[in-house]
């Protein structure tokens, strides 16, 4: 029975791995069509977006069938509660990947934000999808260091995020009132994608520094 | 011991809509404060999220304990797993509240957006009050027609999110960049609580029409 209960651990386990996986694929797809205004690519995200969905509907039955199953307690219990959580913030990010993926869609063949932007969406795109990429790692290893780098990654997406205000706030800005909708929302989904990395991180660490170890036989 | 169960589900239950009483609050002084520029008001909706805060994290700590003592399976379980949900999404709605008011705080003495806006999110405002006050019902009673209610006023707030872009791109739009930014910002707050609302108002309603009833002795 214990053996089966750790097993189902572990499978709980690869498939929040799975679905981040999933996910560092939806961003990475969605800023590339964001920044160099690929509609194909954008309408992938788009339709992919429901596979997020479903691999974290998939995962939330798992998990509850193990709560009623195992009663598991203390730090088992905990694992069970947190991947549900975890997959909650996961299925969120894709949804923000899908409404990055949305904008360069409705702007096509157009750009999203002017040339003036496009260095600071370049460098949010690739810093939400190293951290996207990093979670994976964090998941799959719960190696705690990863937890601080995906911290520390987010602070440059906030101040970047930031610098996107300052920009559309400037005198020199020349973009009409669709530019600054467009770069203001952009550049909260950026942000916000960001933040749920931070939050999962948390999770991680918490239980790895507080009752986490990785599943044993 | 099936007694003492059902009590805790009552508890658990009087926790959300006490959570829900004070987010409907929050909502209401932070769109006050957003629309009359109450600088006050606003901080006092920013220094009370941490309260929503702590009374979340303490639902949870009790939902968690229910699972480890009383191994909850089939109904009671979903219960217990949609109380974990519904305060995830009530502490995110207190978190948009206070970014209302942060904006209000922000912009203080001037208002954050021009006045021709501010019939628009008079409006929303409203709504997003009247549908925190919905929910907090609709925990209470588990009265699936306001679940109904709650997903109708949703489409009124996206109606008019939506009438903020189009008078934020009309040629009339008179507004600089900065009130731009402040209008895209507020109304996606705006919206984004409406929507977390319907997305609780969808978990109550499964359970009342799939395999919830009221906590019976």
């Amino acid at each position: 029975m214990r053996e089966v209960f750790q097993q189902e651990l572990r499978d709980v386990q690869d498939r929040l791995v799975e679905i981040a996986g999933l996910v560092a694929e939806a961003i990475d797809n969605a800023t590339t069509a964001f920044n160099e205004s690929n509609v194909a690519l954008a309408e992938s995200v788009i339709a992919d977006d429901s596979k997020i969905d479903a691999a974290a509907n998939e995962l939330d039955e798992l998990a509850i069938e193990i709560l009623a199953r195992q009663n598991p307690v203390a730090r088992d219990l905990r694992i069970v509660v947190s991947a549900l959580r975890i997959s909650a913030s996961l299925e969120r990010m894709g949804d923000i990947a899908r409404h990055i993926a949305q904008l360069a869609r409705y702007r096509f063949p157009e750009k999203v934000v002017p040339k003036s932007l496009r260095p600071t969406f370049k460098s949010m795109g690739e810093l939400d999808v190293q951290i996207a990429r990093k979670l994976t790692e964090l998941l799959s290893t719960q190696d705690v260091d990863i937890a601080e780098h995906i911290r520390n990654e987010d602070d440059k997406v906030d101040e970047l995020h930031l610098s996107v205000f300052d920009q559309v706030l400037a005198e020199t800005w020349s973009g009409g009132a669709s530019d600054t909708v467009d770069a203001t929302l952009a550049s909260r989904y950026h942000e916000r994608f960001a933040d749920h990395a931070v939050s999962i991180a948390k999770k991680v660490q918490y239980l790895a520094t507080g009752d986490w170890t990785p599943a044993e036989d």
